[in-house]
């Protein structure tokens, strides 16, 4: 099975109050590391078999089309996700 | 300035209403390779100058604190994002 990546982030020009909620409560926590937090969407397309670059074609058609509001978000990232990368529980 | 990026998705066991919206969505564009879609978040994290070690250690911990809900989400990724994957408009 292959799966693909969609990524989706607000424009830098609008206005984010979800990140910026985020971005504010982490200093409470003593956390304040960060300059910046924004927050937007990721998507996994899974597909049968190998990803192929009609896949692809066709992930970033959704991605501009659905998965998307091209007034406020940009598509940051449409591409193969490779297993060591989306696996459940990697982030230690 | 750098940037991590946190990945949080929904538990595979976990329904996914959201997801299971876009799946249907898809068919009627003439987009049915997609065999399953999951949402998820993801979220910008910005530092001033380069990412270090204790960068990627505070992101870790608000990951599991503060950007995903740890009984219904994993975290699947929180690393430095590196220029050539987060630049707005990277998606053709």
């Amino acid at each position: 099975m292959g799966r693909i990546i969609v990524e989706v982030m607000p424009k830098p020009e609008i206005l984010d109050p979800q990140g910026k909620a985020v971005g504010s409560a982490l200093p409470r926590l003593g956390i304040s590391s960060f300059t910046s937090v924004r927050q937007g969407k990721c998507f996994h397309l899974d597909v049968e078999g190998a990803v192929t670059d009609e896949h692809l074609a066709q992930a970033r058609r959704a991605a501009e089309e659905v998965l998307s509001n091209p007034i406020i978000e940009d598509v940051v990232r449409v591409e193969e996700l490779l297993v060591d990368e989306g696996a459940h529980g990697d982030a230690q």
